[in-house]
């Protein structure tokens, strides 16, 4: 077993805003990314931690991501909080919305966000789980960059293109999903070839659009999504919805807008929030519970939710920090300043 | 080949309209249900055209759908309608709240319609292409009765859930699509087991939670979501959303409310509705574009986008009015008075 280093979940926090601060980026920027980091980690969502501090300040020094992006949050509609991300990092720009979204769905009924013109910084979950702690349901999605197939066709036009979902719990944490509608992540694939390993039929196809098990030939080719023509359909939805919905650019646009330097994803997101209080008025009490049957019938049957792994992480590492590769420890100390 | 009837679309509205009159349902009830089967016979949806007709009086007969529902809609939160059924089938109910959830989303940028207390009547294409008619972008979703297991589960909790969206588009019909959650749908299985055919691996378990290939033991076991784990979790989001959100049955509450009876899933609906306009105000023209960029580049692939095949056979029957089986016509002829 390699050597690891112990972390404790203070520590997470403060290295990864020295790193990001070292890398030029502003101190609210840092301190928001650096909260979406400090929870992967804590939740062992190893490749969303402190992991992802070397390729946000890779990102950075590439000149496509602005590090001091100061987000405008905009009142646009009765139901629409837009906030103008002006090229920095999501977490952010996400966290200026937010106010407003919850006020909004807590008046209306539900209400959106979109943000435009932000880099993808991480998973979805961080986000939805947050509005959900204020009691709110939140359903969020994102296009990325082209490298999926719709089902029935050889070229890639869709994103990865992450859905997620949270639902309030009144005793613990919420119900939450997230995951791509691509059959499996992009870095799986990379991580198949690097190793030369075959990667599984139903991954990807290859450039004249066979199915594959080569990792390579996937990479050149296309990546297929979950679940045939339904999942497809659900990719197209996200690219519509969190694209030209919000006057945000398709993963086929933002792939354009790379110029093939390999940087994060630019794109917008769109962020939806319900409130149960206002569509169920005084009567929620029961279809909480109903609710809460249902989480109880699919765990009695031996059966996980969605984030129960995760959750299970969050109890350990808050009761005894987290443990890091030391090689990977030793890359983030070189981003510090000497 | 057997025996085929010729019908114009007239004939299958008039002949819908009076074999419901006659099965007991008001004259805006069955104008209603006329207009959803109307629509699925010409796009040779045959399981939701007039066949659909037998079990929606059956339904009636078998006491639990009030054929006479005079639906009521209430202006209920300012981005919110409600629309109580009263146990009548869902098509009336979607049509009288209709108007008002367009105003909202208009007024607002996005606005939600929850049904409460319908009978399942029918696909919900007709609903979200209805909204999308209207310049809109809609979001549809049910719970039905508990049939499918979660993933990593063994006994039935989910619906078949299915989920339908609208994009309106400037030239032509919109891109709809509208799938179950469940891998097949419930009628497949049933269609295997009368044919003594074997089903697909991954279409359900037995009752013990093993892959089955026996149609008989899948239905006696419980149906699989598409997907894996994925599709599973959006089945959990569609129960929650079209459920406790909206004051809803699940579809575990929804099997035991049949009490056997075997009748349509009684549940609620949640319906989204997203206005284009308001969200990118007089921005909109080059979004537009970008969506239809991406709708051409899947086409122009050879891939079909979801309704394309649907869209195809509404063309063929309004040049040529439908075909139907005699048998069936025969079938349908006895439901008239004599």
């Amino acid at each position: 077993m390699s050597e690891e280093v112990s972390l404790s979940l203070d520590d997470v926090r403060r290295l990864s805003i020295d790193v990001l601060k070292a890398g030029c980026l502003s101190s609210e920027q840092a301190e928001a990314i650096a909260a979406v980091i400090y929870a992967a980690q804590r939740d062992e969502c190893h490749s969303h931690g402190v992991y992802r501090l070397l390729g946000c300040v890779r990102s950075v020094k590439e000149g496509k991501v602005n590090p001091n992006a100061v987000p405008d949050v905009v009142d646009h509609a009765p139901a629409i909080v837009r906030v103008d991300a002006h090229y920095g990092f999501s977490p952010l720009a996400f966290e200026r919305g937010k106010p407003l979204l919850v006020e909004k769905a807590r008046k209306l009924g539900l209400a959106a966000m979109a943000i435009n013109n932000c880099f993808h910084f991480s998973a979805l979950w961080p986000e939805v789980e947050a509005i959900s702690e204020m009691g709110l349901v939140a359903l969020a999605m994102t296009p990325s960059h082209s490298w999926v197939a719709p089902a029935g066709g050889r070229k890639p036009i869709f994103g990865t293109n992450p859905i997620a979902f949270a639902w309030p719990r009144p005793d613990g944490p919420p119900f939450v999903f997230d995951f791509a509608t691509s059959a499996i992540a992009r870095g799986e694939i990379e991580l198949h070839r690097r190793a030369g390993k075959a990667i599984p039929t139903g991954w990807a196809i290859d450039s004249e659009g066979n199915s594959t098990n080569d990792a390579a030939a996937a990479l050149a080719g296309a990546m297929l999504t979950f679940g045939g023509h339904k999942g497809s359909a659900l990719s197209a939805m996200i690219e519509l919805m969190a694209g030209p919905l919000i006057g945000g650019m398709t993963s086929a646009e933002s792939m354009t807008f790379d110029e093939g330097v390999g940087a994060a994803p630019c794109h917008g997101e769109l962020i939806l929030a319900f409130d149960p209080k206002v569509f169920l008025g005084g009567d929620a009490a029961p279809h909480v519970d109903s609710a809460e049957r249902m989480f109880e019938s699919i765990v009695g049957q031996g059966a996980r939710l969605p984030s129960q792994r995760r959750y299970e992480a969050r109890v350990r590492s808050e009761a005894h920090g987290v443990r890091i590769p030391k090689t990977l420890y030793d890359d983030l100390l070189t981003l510090l300043p000497r």
